[in-house]
């Protein structure tokens, strides 16, 4: 048993549920369903705990890890799920431990046999589709079953099974607070009354990763596309003139494009959730994709160099752009965060993207008001059916 | 030939050349001494040219490193160290490259023999020890000629040969300004006027990585060792009682100690060149270290936890700590970047680290007043000797 694999990118996490899906193997998946106190992770973390014993993924800081994975190989033997509270504020240093980081607080976990219902949710992912993944906690009186599982599909607003077709069987109150949980890309528990009987549903909004598209084949390149696959972005590098070799210099790419400057906002699929980053180190290069991408409406457009460099590629655009078109393009690309390597250019790019795409304001964590994590709570009482 | 380890941490490249000058190899080093306009690198920016024909380290974002190539091929031929200066300002559309980044501007760049006068300053920089390189890039009517090499130590405040005596034939005036250049690890160019003639003399202020220790064995600790490794900090992992296989659980670590948290201050060598993030999710070990840290008044202190958290844990304190002791605590750690993975918290902590090591304010660069890297110009015009 190894701990080397706990941590990490939550890409890899789902990338290996996907593939122990398609293999035969016997597998479980923890997942936290509720926290009370600070806690390291929060709802919808996910440990995927394979049948070699090994775990995949963190649910703590390595608190309860060997423990679930005890659970785990229960879970395995008997099919059955299980869900689990860890109350650490048990201890004996309760008024300690309450404030600790980690290891502390309840936390619940479910803990349930991987199979086929969760192939929706990590192909949805696959295809960068965001997805509600509806599971029951605790069914009540009702027929339902602690583990049963529906999907909230966000382009269809409604409640599908695994296999695709509507959810006829579930009651309807879920799928306007799962749809809310599901365009957060957060998880919480939707409590409904069925049959007389309370049904207690664990909804995770599992957002695909979003786009961090590099423009530039430099080696400069490298380290932002590395750091980005770190942080869960998908990655895609844009060549200009038929650069070559591209797959093998940038291994942490997802995807590789070679088009022409003038092809970039037909050939890229270019959404609110693309976000680019503009280094050609060519000034034609430059301004037709930074026109591109504004004309496009893109969330975020870092463009390396200095202002000025932008106003004068701005003086060739075709079309004006007022301020509110304007407000998505960093330049110079990235935080203030000193250093000039080129891992630490990248690491202050790839830290801007983050804090752009989180709707944060980059500042020390010591000077934000409120909570780290904003809690997410939501309750449905919609008497159904 | 080829490109794939252009981009490397400088702590690599500097260790590469240290393997290399261990080796029975011939090798070139380029080192970029002067740049007009916006370059991506900096005076200072290293490559080595290895007699392989590949290169380690990066000068500009690509542009002139396959000619850099074939200019190290000739100097490890002849033997002779070469200044050469591209004028990418001089491509027909020069209004349009002069605002470019990497490919334009003038950039000059020493390329030299790699030889045993360079040990000082990788042995000096594997040891922790900031230190002026001193290079002659034209002696004029002197009997100095171009690539000699001399070492300005701040310890001692003087210069000294690459043997470690001390440099008694180098010009008094040189040692003043090479000591204002090594503080600050920039470069810039010296002028002294020595017998009648001009003496230029690039000075390479080589500072040694600061250290980033991070105390906690928990699964969240790998992804900000390998972040900060490639920041290029050097990494200290602390394990309190008795840890285990925490080499192979850190690879990115350069350094493992196991120790008590009463004897942190002790153990650790606790300088002004060290930064400290406090994660081992243990509240009485957490207070213990916090304590040491704070009292050791080191320039950052990052804890893991929510602020109250710390205020329990201050509470346990031995002695108390002014608002100036606690200027340099920073929790919650980290840059408020949102994001709740271990990579995204990590790369939240590591850019923190950077942004206060480097005395900046991590706002977005586009709000930043005034020139990304800062100027360094010094010239001495001491008559000397």
């Amino acid at each position: 048993m190894t701990q080397r694999n706990w941590s990490v990118p939550e890409t890899e996490v789902v990338q290996r549920i996907h593939d122990r899906l398609d293999g035969d193997g016997t597998d479980a998946l923890a997942t936290i369903v509720d926290v009370e106190g600070n806690a390291y992770r929060r709802p919808g973390a996910k440990m995927l705990l394979d049948e070699d014993g090994a775990g995949v993924g963190s649910i703590t800081a390595g608190c309860l890890e060997d423990e679930l994975v005890t659970v785990g190989a229960e879970v395995r033997e008997t099919g059955r799920p299980q869900l689990v509270t860890y109350d650490l504020m048990e201890d004996d240093e309760a008024d300690v431990w309450g404030l600790g980081v980690g290891c502390n607080g309840v936390i619940e976990v479910l803990v349930e046999p991987l199979t086929d219902t969760y192939r929706s949710a990590v192909e949805a992912f696959a295809d960068g589709r965001d997805v509600g993944i509806a599971t029951v906690l605790d069914g009540g009186d009702s027929a339902f079953e602690q583990g049963d599982r529906a999907y909230y599909h966000p382009a269809a607003d409604e409640l599908r099974t695994p296999e695709g077709a509507p959810a006829a069987d579930w009651p309807a109150g879920i799928a306007g607070p799962a749809g809310e949980l599901a365009a957060d890309g957060t998880a919480g528990t939707i409590s409904v009354e069925v049959d007389g009987t309370e049904l207690t549903v664990f909804v995770d909004g599992l957002s695909a990763p979003s786009e961090l598209v590099v423009f530039g084949t430099g080696h400069d390149v490298g380290p932002v596309t590395e750091f980005a696959a770190k942080n869960d972005f998908r990655v895609t590098v844009v060549g200009f003139r038929g650069a070559v070799d591209l797959e093998s210099r940038f291994p942490a790419a997802d995807r590789i494009v070679t088009t022409a400057p003038a092809a970039v906002g037909e050939e890229l699929s270019l959404d609110q959730d693309t976000y680019a980053v503009v280094m050609t180190h060519n000034f034609v290069d430059d301004q037709l994709t930074v026109e591109a991408l504004l004309d496009a409406g893109i969330p975020y457009v870092g463009l390396m160099g200095p202002r000025e460099r932008f106003e004068q590629l701005r003086d060739g655009f075709d079309e004006g752009f007022d301020d509110d078109a304007l407000a998505s393009l960093y330049t110079p690309v990235g935080l203030d965060l000193g250093g000039g390597s080129p891992y630490q250019i990248a690491h202050s790019i790839v830290g801007e993207v983050l804090a752009v795409s989180n709707g944060r304001d980059p500042r020390h964590l010591r000077e934000r008001e409120g909570p780290i994590h904003e809690r997410v709570d939501v309750e449905s009482d919609a008497p159904v059916q």
